[in-house]
């Protein structure tokens, strides 16, 4: 995958989950500032865990200048125009799962190019995708969103397989948008139909 | 301390650590994604925190598959027969306990092969046995048990005093079992007798 | 800066800031070890996530004994005297706007020590001033304080900007002082004078 694309890619996710850390923060009344620093935690924190985990020290988001701009515009965005945001519910699930769909295939193909394996490398396009929306939730006091919702991790981890075998099997850039794709129509799938995982037997859903 | 026996232990621990995080997740009623995702951050996630602090990475839980399979199965497990095993209180504590003695020996072993002193080997024990745990109660919205029950933090650190003694003065596999052994049976011990720390002066114990 | 001065700012700092962990562990009515781990936590947590995030492995916080000897003195000493510490919120807030201070200023110096960029540096140091609180806040089940209070996280990156500045130009020592003061001054005006960030558009301050 040439780099540039990986790399706008990785913008557009960091944006689209800030959005949603800075929609959190204003739906908790917090000020601009907790807007900008959640939002920045939701937009960062899985790429930074995953640059932690894989020895790319120090993190991207720490060191390039356009991966801080990024979560700071969309939490500002988000923060003035919330009232007619935070309407958009529906939208912003869509978001999300291009958010999540963007991640687990960028997620694993760093992780590949630092020498991961495949399970690995798909490990932590999984831990991309959902880390930072883990970080958002226990910091706003909430059990995480992947804990309580529709399918979620599982079409991320399913994207992150796709992205590691396209290496793999040196594919070209076209496979690595079907991986993401496969995820991305998945998870609005489960959203929209409201699929659901298994519960523990004996447990009925409420 | 050979090889191959501080895998055992360690992925012994593992899968018990990862029981009772799919047991959490369980009484939260989450479904199947949701206990194996919580049963292995509570499983490896002390484990990734001791690699990081010591320079391991990619921690040995995202390389070694054997590591994923381990909380995989125990999750499983769990929530298949949780109606069995979650009446089984008294078990799963001793399970736990077992897990925090196993833990905090193969934590600090690991950390002086890595090159660390002494004490910093015994924190890092104390983090490996603990930090799973943690983990598992934050995203599961509660405070951590560390913080809430009787003695839990302090036989762990004992145990890795132990083990660190037994590498330093190089007294062979048998000092492991010492050490894991005092951990546990002083756990145990406080569990039993409701052993308790003391409370800050004036605050009386509900 | 001397190095000698950067580390006694540090344990300054650390000291500080597990005694405010450690009086939240008092209010929480955990017992003495609660109060011991949540003071490390706090004291050290900012200080091992900017050393994992620029490499510096194993951090500091564990290598060092001074660094473990701080907060533990400081835990001890707000357990036992926690009736009148407690009574003591106006210079609770100053000590804990102290370490704010000590923290930017060391987190930020010791960034490009390691070779980071002005701005990676700068969000180090912010990172470092407020990794700890919120570590603790959330281990205890609240919503960070950096969310909820008066201005906290800018008068921090203010700070961590300045100490950049007085390393790039090669101020001298004198101008290290400036910077923790211009940061000590804004959060302490901050919180006598109650000054807010704004709002979203159409919320209320209750």
């Amino acid at each position: 995958m040439p780099d540039v694309v990986l790399v706008v890619l990785d913008l557009l996710g960091i944006a689209v989950f800030a959005a949603t850390g800075a929609l959190v923060a204003v739906r908790k009344e917090l000020d601009v500032f907790g807007a900008i620093v959640l939002g920045a935690i939701t937009g960062l924190g899985g790429g930074v865990v995953r640059d932690l985990l894989i020895g790319a020290v120090p993190p991207a988001a720490l060191v390039e200048w356009t991966y801080l701009v990024a979560p700071l515009v969309a939490a500002i965005l988000v923060f003035v125009f919330h009232p007619t945001i935070g309407r958009m519910e529906k939208q912003i699930g869509v978001l999300d799962a291009v958010g999540v769909a963007l991640f687990c295939v960028t997620g694993a193909v760093k992780a590949l190019e630092f020498g991961l394996g495949v399970l690995p490398a798909a490990l932590c396009g999984l831990l991309t995708a959902i880390g930072g929306g883990m970080m958002r939730d226990v910091l706003a006091g909430r059990v995480p969103v992947i804990f309580r919702e529709e399918l979620y991790a599982t079409p991320a981890f399913a994207g992150a397989l796709l992205a590691v075998a396209a290496v793999e099997l040196d594919l070209g850039a076209w496979a690595y948008g079907v991986a993401a794709g496969v995820c991305l129509v998945w998870r609005l799938l489960a959203l929209w139909r409201g699929w659901k995982a298994p519960l523990p037997p004996g447990i009925d859903r409420g």
